[in-house]
């Protein structure tokens, strides 16, 4: 076995590298979210009576381990990539998609970019690993691990030193946005097939059976719908990869993005960030990172609950109730933003209402 | 029966100005809406991926009769009063509080100022009938009625006179903010005991039990919550109101809050501005309304699903699916602000988002 490295250093990562980085992951502050909730209870409310939303604002305080400011700095990444069983047909939409939509990522047009504007979020996007060429545009980071993954019906989706390189891709990008000073991250994806990729890791990581954690991804339809589940089954059956080693699962069934959001997951988690979640590829790409370490799970907010029947699944894995439902199964990050004025409004509870004593007000109920 | 007048003039109001005013009530604009879905339908996404954010794009246009601007101007109504019911000790809290947090509500540090500040709303605050003196503050529109209800418990809380000032001066406030440029209303309440009058007109205009529509308003115990319920299901008794007479249940049971919310509503409805609802107070107030005059369904967004049970009656009654579920029992108007953000990111996608034509994107799926 290798002697551990720092994972910031540019070197690849190995089996070893994970096993280091994940130990080191500290579970979020109890102590700070108590702290928070006090602070809470003397607003002239009703205790508790903002219900969810105080419980935003004091996992914030438990993953910042202390007070968090009123404002957040906040930053969505979305990870673009294609995926070998693109090749199956199980997708409404033609690989090309993926490579056109970088550009309009890159020009600010897609739905990602708008709701990100309107929710105060820069928006970062990465090229992991598009099937075809792409112009050079400033707007995105390059970080191609391949043109796209194998396709994972005959052959693992990644080699193990592909998902070590995504993952570590992701986990520099998270440290990088914490020093410019980002402090809330949201993360997304983008890619023709990643559905299919996304049940598949559910499914082998789970247990749960293809047919309950396929969806009908961006539109298809019902004969489409039960070539996909097929060809999950035939895969897990091919493949029979150890349900407990999650960087196996992860390579041989998952996306250059799905491990490339795990890998930022991590990173928030090692710098105490805390991560808005997106839909079922996002949150599939959480479990991953749940699975490598268990502490992540504090870090994670659930954004919305996808209408994709996996997600529900792997929502129940990582013990999270989304904050939004509104029938959302667009991807690229798009709940994550719609998300984020839930957490500046639970800042501001904290941050700007008046206590019973400074205003004046009987505090009499419980 | 008087000759109708215009329900703007600053005469009393009869039950011949409701039913003029209710009658020019118009439905909202399916053609608008269909035009909405047209634009949204060639944006770069799966077609109607964004659920039910799509949707609510489609709602306000219906509303405005055409495109709606991409920001909407924003006011929070909150209307807040006494009731005589106080007195039978059905809440966790003494009366005086709602006196308490009228100047709250006037320096700004209240939960509704701090959530409608981030959503970048106005907070218009009403005295529609506190029980004991208010200063006479800038920042608080005092249109007292009277010094709280009557207890309902009983007597009927108003007279017909005052349930129609209520509504006269709920109408004319929807007018006056229409003509000040408000485009985005929202609505709630603030009073001692308004859960307990809610739960009762909820209960004579539905015909649901009094059990069933009675919850624990901002935290009552077992035997206050059992007392709670008997002082509803005698009252009822006692009255025996038609419930096909909106107006008659109305003064019976409501509050000064709730029928001037309920006159917010009609406003709102003839100046063709969507209003947001807050919880179970205000969804009353539009249940009132929406009795009086059917086509001012079309103009509600219902923001949040309260914990108070008699909130998922309301709602299915007003055919309404909140935008969030949050687990909220404030009121104040908390839940539109929460909502707003939801409104401000819809309109951005219509007005903002790259067509497959624009950003050159292949439109093959369905």
């Amino acid at each position: 076995m290798s002697e551990p490295h720092d994972p910031l250093q540019p070197r690849l990562w190995t089996r070893a590298t994970i096993d280091t980085l994940t130990r080191s992951i500290e579970t979020v502050c109890a102590l700070s979210a108590r702290a928070a909730q006090d602070k809470l209870d003397v607003k002239t409310k009703p205790r508790r009576s903002l219900g969810r939303l105080e419980t935003l604002a004091c996992q914030i305080a438990a993953v910042a381990r202390g007070e968090p400011p009123r404002l957040l700095r906040k930053t969505i990444v979305v990870m673009g990539a294609d995926h070998g069983v693109a090749s199956e047909g199980v997708s409404a939409y033609p690989q090309e998609v993926t490579a056109q939509m970088m550009p309009n990522f890159a020009r600010g047009g897609a739905a990602i970019n708008v709701l990100a504007r309107a929710a105060g979020a820069h928006v970062h996007v990465v090229d992991m690993g598009v099937a075809s060429p792409l112009p050079r545009l400033p707007e995105i980071q390059h970080a191609r691990i391949a043109n796209g993954t194998r396709n994972f019906a005959h052959e693992p989706a990644m080699t193990e030193a592909e998902a070590l390189e995504a993952l570590a891709t992701g986990y520099r990008l998270a440290h990088q946005l914490h020093a410019d000073g980002t402090r809330l991250l949201g993360i997304g994806g983008m890619g023709i097939g990643n559905t299919t990729s996304a049940s598949a890791l559910t499914a082998a990581l789970t247990g749960v059976s293809p047919a309950e954690v396929t969806g009908l991804g961006t539109g298809i339809d019902q004969a489409t719908h039960a070539r996909k589940v097929e060809i999950i089954r035939s895969a897990l059956q091919r493949h029979g990869v150890d349900p407990r080693d999650p960087l196996a699962v992860l390579r041989t069934f998952g996306g250059f993005g799905i491990a490339g959001l795990a890998g930022v997951l991590l990173g928030a988690a090692a710098t105490r960030t805390p991560v808005i979640v997106d839909g079922f590829i996002a949150s599939t790409a959480a479990l991953v990172a749940v699975r490598m370490a268990d502490a992540v799970r504090g870090y994670l907010i659930a954004s919305h609950r996808s209408v994709e029947a996996g997600h529900r699944i792997v929502l129940e894995q990582l013990g999270q109730k989304p904050l939004l439902d509104l029938e959302l199964r667009l991807g690229e990050g798009t709940g994550t933003a719609l998300a984020m004025p839930l957490c500046d409004a639970a800042l501001a509870v904290l941050h700007e209402m008046a206590t019973f004593e400074s205003a004046d007000v009987s505090d009499t109920g419980r």
